[in-house]
């Protein structure tokens, strides 16, 4: 009893695809997965406040950002009523279903944009036919789109066959800032899930490909630290000033030279800095937003220490002073074979598939990776599952798009090995 | 003969402060200033084009931003055909007046405003007596509104009296950025001046004060470097970024530390930087707007070399490239005793004033030095004058502002001093 | 007829303890060797010039340290013709053993010492009895001394025993320095090696420890970067320096902050550093000894051009010079399991052996790996073998010191396995 | 009465010429100087503690070195009794003259010398005449012999003449280092002193010329930091260490780019730096040995805040501890006009004198200012007095030496000012 065609799918995912919303401001997103689950036989539906730790919500942009993205999805047709839940950025959704005794299974999909300008080129499909983004400066470039659709999918096809247990989706916001993994761990609805499957599409992996258990998930933080010091004339006094931008320099250079660490490795970068008023003013105010990372959560720490001291010290060398907060955080984490072999097996039978990869490297950070500690810190299991696509352009460009039809392998796949859990219990 | 009346200069004065302007962008001010002009007895007038050595312009704004100006001078109600003629930014004009075989005296005006918010408080006298800044963000922060209806007054004066000589006034624009005076000074007008005169008012000198010849100017060069290198992502594959930040913050923290120079003041300023895209990005773009300073020009030379040589060898250090331009500049310049003199004299008998001092020093820098340098080069004589004015707030912050009736003893004392000087040749 | 008793190897081992050489300086210690060989029934015994590639030695000290080293060899008996012969600081020797159509086999061990201030603590056994290092401030803190014993035992038990192919041991100075591998691997006498061993004793294993494969070297480049510049008066003419300290330490910041590789493993430290004459005096000399490390030789030679790069544009930008040179060095390399595999199949019938582990991490660097490439490139195979011993302090320490009876250990696990290798062609 | 004749004088500084010792050390060049006092019709002599503040010594040498120097100076035939007062490092000593009721007027002579090796070409008088330092790697290149002969002269020739008042000479240890000046400024003998001549010869002035008072003293404090870490191995483990070669260039960069001061010139210089062991170990101590200047005390404080900051939070950065000491220090000065004009009026009637100069800058340092400052802030009077000597080479250099006629130019001169003080209490 699918509630969507395949068709529907497509529109459903095209009608994200338009809409794309950073973190915390997904409500034209949220909306729409609200909508669509109402239709459906859930158990339970927690929307905004109700699906999240409200408090270990990160980074959320302030009001006047939030109102201004509001009331965009409301000019957009998203549901009045639902909006008003979601308001003060309170986005998000974990759908139930309940059906008899067997365990308890996840599937967290997040479904957050990125601030990319799409592609207007004639050779982008969504271009060419119609779907492109209409927020300009954001875009879907990252697939969470197809994402929340594979969520709404893999439901109706639990929903669809002889389920025995209870099926829980997590459509998670603000993965892109690993902001919103934390809130959705700690929100209570995942303390009685056993198997935790996440997922994602593409990964430089090609359309027919599965990856059944991704690791190499580093742990990060990112980090906002905020100078203020004293301006001054540069040419008439220029040792009033209290000088942020030194401060600033300082912290660079010494961020960049912490100790490496034999354990494994570690990351550190100051991706977006700024400083200053005009030429001839002694800058009173910069900033570095920046991230550390490792291979452990424990790396990541190390870096996370090492750089709150640099930024410290780096501040009271100009006699400055420094706010550093965080702006976002996930763990490590590693994919447990068990749930993975139950990909591969699943796969195996799904239409499409032409290739099972057992594991990769995903080199890079995830905010599921809170979700899965959460669950292995119970004694339950967690698995990265990945899907391929001939995606044209790379991760986190402007050109950056999906075969459509890889869409239904990843419901099939995960859908499988959902029903394949329930029923084994590995 | 008197054109205008002393209300007339104030209301003029009001004119020119509800519409600031930023450099090359005077749009509106230069045709106010025309349209009085073209009423007056002249014997030529230069505008735009015509005014200025328009390949020696620094920092020009781009084409949008110049259009978006233009577009608010003619909204406002300035002379289309005027501003026809500074279309593209070549703002400023030199009015020239020539009566008998006396000598060739200048007087040389900034008409350009500040990117400052004014205030809105009722003791701030614009705001109460609404004339505060229509042009929100911008304002006369400096009096180069009033230094414009000065050269109005010093003309009409010296046109209302007996004057055996040819006057000049140059109506300078983009001096705040140190960008209008090469131009000015290089435009041939100049060529034959004899005498030049400047003035600023304020300067944290009371009302009734008059200081007959400024020193201590410093010599300055406005840079502008921008770094290239290439992006990565940062955890996944940071050898393979060329940072920029890294790049710019070596350069920031060596250009402060080129050695002090025995012979004089030097300054450096890194007033305004920025770089980077996002966190997880190794950062592909920066930039430092900065400044380099010198008692003489010798020693802004000094600064300038080795500030050129820390960005080169920063941008090497990290495998990235630096384009660094000069936005503006302005060599150091001397007051001659000789004229000075005069504005003593002069001032002595000058309704108003109450006392005289010798000489003060700027402590800054500003590119009337230009004009007076190659007057000087040319066995002329030069001097700067002030003009004391009891200003609430700081010159460049958003409370300043003037006692109008000081600009009365600007042109009186100033139009007092230019007669003699023709009489006297000193 | 093995030559030697256990008792005269111990002899043999405490006469090279109690003298200590750096490298390029193992006069006494090459010469005692020689003595040694001399009496053995050997095919050929290559001595200094002729046992290395003269051209590829690095980091040679200066003639007066040389001449110094050599007269205290003199002074202690050393064989003055054989001093001869390694005089200029060509030390090293390579024994030769044919024995039939098998084929040839090599054992790399090193002979020299560290600056180390030996301990005189009664428990520190040299101390107690009376073989404590009779050269102040040199000590055998790595257990080279041991290294030599071992090669000079495996010779005599391969002599002893029916051996059917060719036994060359490879005596190499300067290992502590990485200078002697790339001289020794290059002198010819490698070319025809078709399985090489290296061994080491210690290495954090206990006494009955066979780790049978050595992985984990890390490739290196000891550098030296030597600035020069200009001095001037501080406080009368800072401005006529060229600051060789500011360049150092410019240098030093972006050392250590040179990007983190995906592909590995990366290290960097500037661990000698010094510059200047007086606190009024601007630096005019100033000089990094240091390092760069890589889990390959790629990653090792991406930080040593990085560091390249950082050191010219750090002296460049406070318009000093450079001259960075290469104090030592040695490749990455990989043990080979079949050779490792026959270390394990002998150590387990070698008396004193209770634990054999199949691999471990060096963690550090070496420069037999320059042997063992040079075998493997050229179709040969070679393995790096650890030998346990309980040693009281850590290598590299001031009480550092082996079990004397694992000295024998040593020895029959090396030449059973050459023995065996020489039967099976593994 | 003249005790000496310009002979006995001209042997007296060759004596003190073969002799130079440096700050705290100058055991024999007291004892000869106290053998030559108490030949003299004095009526005080104070030597070594009696001499100081002893409490205010800074930088003294270790006992071990003071104990050398201390065997030298006893082997070199000094008054063993007198080398007795002076042992530990209390140098120095106060002759007092009293001759009736008028004023106290002092004399500050220095007597260190510096690690400088003497020239030892023949064109190098003292090498042609044979009083070359005869201890090697330190020689008087700045004249203190010159300046403890004229303090002898002064002596002598104001106890040979009508001299009404009390004459007080100060022979002063450790200028070089500026570590002299408060102990002997603190000692109590300064407190009646109204007033005090020092005098330089020398100062780039040639022979003949005599400069009434020297301006232009900065203000100086020369530190040590020392900065202590942990030392780990470079390659298995470098996040353990606490790496001090990172905080010395942390704190080298960030000295240098202390702030500009608006009221005057400053300086900074880390004129000698060292730190760690070797290439693979994580470097754990590190020192800078620097200064800071100012054209007065408050500027030299300025800047010495400031770096004690960067030096502390340069620590806190890499996690290390800096110990900062100060080794020497000395304010700014001024010559009082009165006591120059006496130099004036009395040098128009030397032999010799050629040249007279009102003041010149001497553009360093110098800790003459301590006492007159002492003697100023008692409301007495103080003056620095230059006198000019053609000296091949410049001061500290190989080759500085002096035209010895020119001492008696200094003691007539300075003998002459003395007496007219007495005489006239300006």
């Amino acid at each position: 009893m699918s509630v969507l065609t395949n068709d529907a799918y497509r529109e459903f995912r095209r009608d994200l695809h338009r809409h794309p919303e950073p973190a915390w401001c997904e409500f034209y997103t949220t909306a729409r997965i609200v909508e669509e689950l109402r239709e459906r036989d859930l158990t339970e539906l927690h929307v905004g406040r109700d699906a999240l730790s409200t408090d270990d919500r990160l980074n959320v942009p302030d009001d006047d950002e939030l109102a201004e993205w509001e009331r965009q999805a409301r000019d957009d047709g998203a549901d009045p009523d639902i909006v008003d839940d979601l308001s003060g950025g309170y986005t998000g959704c974990v759908a139930v279903v309940e059906r008899g005794d067997g365990p308890v299974v996840g599937l967290r999909v997040d479904i957050d944009a990125l601030p990319i300008l799409e592609a207007e080129a004639d050779d982008h499909v969504p271009a060419a036919e119609g779907f492109r983004s209409e927020r300009e400066g954001f875009m879907h470039a990252c697939g969470h789109d197809v994402h929340a659709t594979i969520g709404l999918g893999v439901l109706d096809a639990v929903l669809d066959s002889e389920f025995d247990g209870t099926l829980k989706v997590f459509f998670q916001p603000g993965e892109e800032q690993v902001a919103g993994g934390k809130p959705m761990a700690e929100s209570g609805h995942l303390d009685d899930v056993e198997y935790l499957y996440a997922v994602h599409i593409g990964l430089d992996h090609p359309s027919g490909e599965v990856v059944c258990g991704v690791e190499g998930f580093l742990a990060v933080r990112h980090f906002l630290a905020e100078f203020a010091g004293e301006p001054a004339h540069a040419g008439a006094r220029p040792e009033q000033g209290r000088n942020t931008v030194q401060a600033m320099a300082a912290a660079v250079q010494n961020l960049y030279a912490i100790p490496r660490h034999a354990d494994g490795p570690t990351r550190v970068n100051a991706g977006l800095v700024g400083g200053g008023t005009a030429t001839n003013i002694i800058p009173e105010e910069s900033y570095i937003e920046g991230e550390v990372r490792g291979a452990t959560t424990e790396l990541a720490d190390y870096m996370s220490d090492h750089a709150d001291r640099v930024l410290g010290s780096a501040a009271e060398m100009h006699d400055c002073e420094v706010d550093v907060s965080t702006l976002g955080e996930a763990p490590s984490a590693t994919s447990d074979a068990a749930l993975a072999d139950v990909i591969g097996e699943v796969a195996g039978g799904v239409d499409g598939v032409t290739n099972i990869v057992e594991s990769d490297d995903l080199g890079g950070s995830e905010d599921a990776t809170f979700l899965m500690q959460a669950v292995q810190d119970n004694g339950g299991l967690a698995c990265y599952v990945g899907v391929g696509t001939d995606h044209p352009g790379g991760h986190h460009t402007r050109t950056f798009d999906v075969v459509e039809d890889d869409v239904a392998v990843g419901i099939d796949v995960l859908a499988g090995a959902i029903r394949r859990v329930a029923e084994t219990r590995p």
